[in-house]
C-alpha cells in the first residue's frame, strides 16, 4: 500500500483507457474537454469540492460554498474561451441535512448561475457518511478557436488577467485570524466568492492575440509549468506580479511573504496566458474595454525550468505546488 | 434541524434557480437533460456513487465499482435513446489510496467505456476524509426524437425491456449469504455489473412506437409513478413480471417474496416504457432482432394510482420506494 501522488493516480486512470478520442477532440490535461458533436461541439469541465479539503464549514457559509462550487467550474470554461450553457449538480449530503443550509447552498449557486447565464439542468443527490461533497459539471459551446495549453513559443510574454494572492490571504485570515475578516473584506471575498473572468477569457480567445491560456487554480508556480509544453521554461518577475489590494499590507502586518501568497496560494481564478510580445499593446487596448486588469509578469524561455527574479534581482527556481495526496 | 426527503431537497435546489431553460431544452425530472447547442444538442446525465450508500467495499471489487459507475450513467442515456459520446470522472479518494485498487477501479470503467464506445475525456481528483465517492457525467448526441417521461396515454401498454429482480437478489446474497455467490452467479452479476440496454433504448426511441421511456433504477414500484404524468395510474400484473433466471428459485429457497425483489429492489437497469396496444406486435418484432427480452407487464389507467394484480387475482396498491434520506 503505497501513497500515490495526484498525477500518478490520474496517469493510472487515463492509461487504463486505451480508447483513442475522436479527431478534433481535446481530452485530459487542459482546463476543459472538447467533445466534437454533429454541427459543433461541447466544451465541458467538472470539479469536485469536498468539505475539509476544499472548504470548511467552520468559516464558509452554505452560500459561499454554493457560489464557489459553480464559479470555479465557470472559470475553467472561461480559460477555454467558452461561454457556459448550463450545469449539472451532484450532491452527497451528510444524513439529516439542515433545511436552511441546503437553501443557502442552492442560493449561492443560483446567484452565480444567474450572473453567468448558466442554468441548472439537473443532477443527482446521495447521502454520505462522510463530508459534504459537491460535484458540478458545466457545458459550453465553442465560441472561439479553443485556446489550449501548450501553444506558447520561446519569447512569448506571460500575462495575468486579474490579480493574485487575495484568495490565499483570505484563507489565512479565515483559518488563523478571523478577527481580521472585517478589516480585509476583499481578501476574504477572494477566497469565499471568487469571480471567474468570463468576459476576459472570451475576449482573449476571440482576439486571436494569445498563444495559450489556463485559469490560475493552484497558483502561478504550479500552473505555469502546466501551461508550457515540455522543454520550455519561463522567467517571472516578482516586481510585476499584480497583487489584490490589501495583500501587501496584510502580508507585512502578519509577517507573511506576499510573493508566496501570489505564486503558491492558488484559488485566485485569474487567467494565465501567453502572447507574442508584438501583441502586448493590442492586448492592453482590449483589456481597457474590460473591467479587468492585465499584467505582463514574465516571458517564455528555452530553458526547461521556471525561475523567479526577486525584487532584489536574485534568480530563484519557482517552488513546486500543492498536491492533494502529497 | 428537520430531516428532509430526497424530493424536498431537490425541490429546494431547483426552486432557488429561477432561470428559465432555453426553448427546446429538457431539465430536471427525466433520466437525462437535453441542452440545445448550435447545430444539435447535448443529452447528458450524471450519477454520484458513494461507498456505504451505493456499494460496499466488503463485497464489491474496485473493478465492479468502476464497471457499475459508468454502466448506470450509460443506462440513463439509453433511456433517452441517445448513444454515448464520452464521459468525465470525478473521484474523491480516501487518503493514501492503494495502487491496485485504483487500477482495478479504472479497469472496470475502461471495460465499459470500450464496450459502449464512450471514451474518458478527463475529470477531477480530490482527497476525502470520508467514503470513496465517484461522480460520472456522460454526454451523448440526440440520435432520435427524445423519448421522455410523461408521454403515456390512458390505455397504453406498460412494457419492460430486460428482466427484473436480479440486482436485488444479488444484493441480498452479497450482504446476507455470501456462501451462495457461486450458486447464483447471474444474480450477483446483475448487482455488481449491470449491463445498460443501450441497443434496446436506441431501437425503441428510433422506432417511433413508444410514448415514454425511463430506466429502472429504483424498481418498477418507485419508477412507474415517475414515468406517468400527474393524474394517470397503472395496473401491473404480477404474473407478467419478467424475472431474471434464478430469482424465483433463490427467493423460494430463502423465504423471500420474488415480487418484492422484482418491483422494489431496483438497480436492474432495464427499460420501462409505454406504447399504444396497437404497436405491441411491431415492438415484439423489433425486439426479436435484439438480444433482449421484452414483456408487457400492465396498462396505463385514468385512476391516479398504481396497482398490482397478484398471481392470486387480488388487487393491491404498489408500495412506495427507496429514499436516500427516508
Amino acid at each position: 500500500m503505497a501513497a500515490l501522488s495526484e498525477s500518478a493516480i490520474i496517469k493510472i486512470i487515463m492509461d487504463s483507457h486505451h480508447q483513442l478520442l475522436p479527431a478534433g477532440s481535446l481530452g485530459c490535461g487542459d482546463d476543459a474537454a472538447f467533445v466534437p458533436l454533429a454541427g459543433g461541439g461541447l466544451v465541458t469541465s467538472t470539479d469536485m469540492l469536498v468539505e475539509g479539503e476544499d472548504f470548511s464549514l467552520d468559516w464558509a457559509s452554505g452560500y459561499d460554498i454554493g457560489h464557489k462550487s459553480l464559479a470555479v467550474n465557470i472559470s475553467d470554461l472561461a480559460a477555454m474561451g467558452s461561454r457556459p450553457a448550463g450545469y449539472l449538480l451532484s450532491l452527497a449530503l451528510p444524513a439529516a441535512p439542515d433545511l436552511s443550509f441546503v437553501k443557502s447552498l442552492a442560493d449561492g449557486m443560483a446567484a452565480v448561475a444567474a450572473q453567468y447565464n448558466c442554468p441548472l439542468y439537473g443532477g443527482d443527490l446521495s447521502a454520505t457518511s462522510g463530508p459534504l461533497t459537491i460535484n458540478i459539471v458545466v457545458f459550453g459551446e465553442r465560441q472561439n478557436p479553443l485556446l489550449c495549453r501548450g501553444g506558447a513559443a520561446v519569447g512569448d510574454d506571460i500575462l495575468v488577467a486579474g490579480q493574485l494572492g487575495g484568495a490565499a490571504a483570505g484563507l489565512h485570515i479565515l483559518q488563523h485570524c478571523p478577527q481580521l475578516r472585517a478589516r480585509y473584506p476583499q481578501l476574504v471575498q477572494s477566497q469565499l466568492r471568487p469571480a471567474p473572468l468570463l468576459e476576459a477569457g472570451l475576449a482573449v480567445a476571440g482576439s486571436g492575440l494569445a498563444t495559450s491560456m489556463m485559469d490560475i487554480s493552484d497558483g502561478v508556480a504550479s500552473d505555469l509549468p502546466r501551461l508550457l509544453s515540455a522543454g520550455l521554461g519561463a522567467v517571472i518577475e516578482e516586481a510585476a506580479l499584480p497583487l489584490v489590494p490589501g495583500v501587501a499590507e496584510f502580508a507585512a502586518a502578519n509577517d507573511i511573504n506576499p510573493v508566496s501568497l501570489a505564486l503558491r496560494g492558488g484559488e485566485d481564478y485569474g487567467l494565465l496566458f501567453t502572447a507574442p510580445p508584438d501583441n502586448f499593446v493590442k492586448l492592453q487596448d482590449l483589456f481597457s474595454t474590460l473591467s479587468c486588469p492585465v499584467s505582463k509578469i514574465g516571458r517564455v524561455t528555452s530553458a526547461p525550468e521556471c525561475y523567479l527574479i526577486t525584487a532584489a534581482g536574485k534568480t530563484e527556481p519557482l517552488a513546486p505546488g500543492f498536491d492533494h495526496f502529497g
